[in-house]
């Protein structure tokens, strides 16, 4: 496939300061580009990202990055960061620590989500990019959205919320704890290698995509042929996809990444230290689409409303989806449609 | 507490054919029964379990075996039967191999649901209930009830179905492999002790009660205290609630019976050799109550509706509850309500 994006690497100088206290020298922060930035420097629409995807937004986001999709490079300057703790080019616990000479692996320090999103500002800043026109976020993406977009409301005209929220609920931080246990499970993990705890993501990888797909992705898409003999075990199809999916990832990410982001995503709350959810998202004083997806499972239609409702200026529109939560990414028609008319309300 | 029931251990004599071949020396059913047979013998209310319970419903599911609950002890002589691959008293893969003299672990003999019928048909005819007033099962326990008013739709005069479906879906079988991936992520499975893969079986546990909760189920019980400083990673309610329902299970539960246990649910399908479900189904041809509860998302509602379209003699009935699967513990008074009345309508 033609990659259409630009890869580079920004570094940033000096210390980067940590919420929690403590600070990683000297950063990375990895980041495709679409598209030109125009001369008035306001054609931005920046993505970000989730879990174990990466800043080539084109690859896993296909069919947006196209001609009149709602990231038409033709049109917008598009840009997505890699996240720190990830392993796709920005700083995370496979980069060396300076101190040790050696990957950080299990030692890299805690981040919050606030971390993650202070790194992107350092990147828009470092790109002079003041007046984004779109900030855009699905599932944990969105989490980074929504807090970047409480911090600093000026600098976006607009934000779309894809199957997100405010803050970390305790489904979605007990879907986070068990994928934890079996990696834990895994007793390779903590070895000093980037392949440690390979059987563990791998079953970690598995509960993430049964929260992602739910019983109607699975029951639509994973059935056994009419003539399968259902009395031998581990035959089934839905078996073997799991076991694909889990060997799939372990191919592209290791353990001490998955758990380095896991962990930032539990500390996700725009309301800590501002006097609550609602009280936080006030700030938030431009156009929002909120979208929520009807058979998603980890962030349900009834939340995405509400979360909408807390929004000063919000428009909530749902996605019918067999997909579930991964509709987010296989409803992109739908998706195109709905932003690129919530984009012309805002510049009609 | 008051124990109320009696147990017992039924053991069969000579070898237990199993349908994917072979066999088991001289089974053993463990079980309870609750009450008095009446001289008819037309009292009994058998009681198929799930996954990790046993024959002591009394216990697992609380408020129901009492005075003007739907197995009240003092009107039906209310049995339930240990399923054979457990390790409540039934042969498992806890029990020892006569052939090597050690416990079989993980070369216990795979079995299907209807090995596990099979079993508890050789005790009902040793009890000579030839006439049970009704058989009840929920979630996999529905699995065993399904099967047996399949195969024997005479030796029952009512069906009770909570929650469960007539075969494994894709859906139920991809969340029994991630399962599996946890407990083999493990490696101390396959070791010959008892508790091997104690990590793993914890990390499985973890993961079936996502599935049995839900959204509402872990936001309506596991939200943090207001004042919980959210930066702090590991330290959610969430998070240890599912550790401790982890350390909860390995505690009275095993590596080895568990996996028997799931691989057997994985094989159940009554339209095996029957020339598909909707034919097999066909044959249950007495009044079925058909029960699902609204924010389950195992067996969804959708689900439990078809299944209930495509019994003979059905009525279909939603609980409403915030606590997904596991709604069908929890709310027993809704339960209670709508059994009673389901009896009274055959034996009015």
């Amino acid at each position: 496939m033609e990659r259409k994006g630009n890869f580079s690497i920004f570094e940033v100088p000096g210390n980067f300061p940590l919420e929690r206290g403590g600070s990683l020298p000297g950063i990375k922060i990895a980041f495709h580009t679409f598209g030109t930035l125009n001369e008035k420097k306001d054609n931005c629409i920046w993505v970000c990202h989730a879990l174990t995807a990466n800043s080539d937004v084109d690859d896993w986001w296909p069919h947006t990055v196209v001609k009149g999709g709602f990231l038409d490079p033709h049109k917008y300057f598009v840009v997505c960061a890699n996240i720190i703790g990830s392993c796709y080019g920005s700083t995370g616990p496979l980069s060396v620590n300076p101190d040790s000479g050696e990957p950080w692996f299990d030692n890299f320090p805690k981040l919050t989500i606030r971390d993650m999103v202070k790194a992107h500002i350092l990147l828009a800043d470092h790109l002079k990019l003041n007046s984004i026109f779109s900030l855009i976020g699905s599932s944990v993406g969105g989490f980074q959205a929504i807090e970047w977009a409480v911090m600093q409301p000026q600098r976006f005209k607009s934000l779309v919320l894809i199957a997100t929220a405010p803050y970390a609920s305790p489904w979605t931080i007990a879907i986070d704890e068990t994928q934890r246990m079996a990696i834990f499970s895994d007793k390779s993990y903590g070895e000093k290698r980037s392949d440690a705890a390979q059987d563990g993501l791998a079953a970690a990888r598995a509960i993430g995509l049964l929260t992602y797909r739910g019983a109607s992705g699975y029951n639509l898409t994973q059935q056994d042929h009419p003539a399968h003999d259902d009395s031998v075990p581990h035959t089934h199809r839905a078996c073997s996809y799991q076991r694909h999916q889990g060997d799939k990832l372990i191919k592209r990410f290791d353990a001490y990444s998955y758990i380095a982001i896991l962990d930032a995503f539990d500390t996700h709350n725009v309301g800590r230290g501002r006097g609550g959810i609602k009280n936080a998202l006030k700030n938030i004083n431009i156009p929002v689409l909120t979208v929520g997806i009807t058979t998603d499972i980890i962030f349900t239609p009834p939340e995405m409303k509400e979360l909408s409702e807390m929004l000063p200026d919000s428009v909530y529109k749902e996605i019918e989806s067999d997909f579930g939560h991964d509709g987010f990414l296989v409803e992109h028609t739908l998706l195109n449609y709905l932003i690129n008319n919530f984009f012309s309300s805002i510049n009609p």
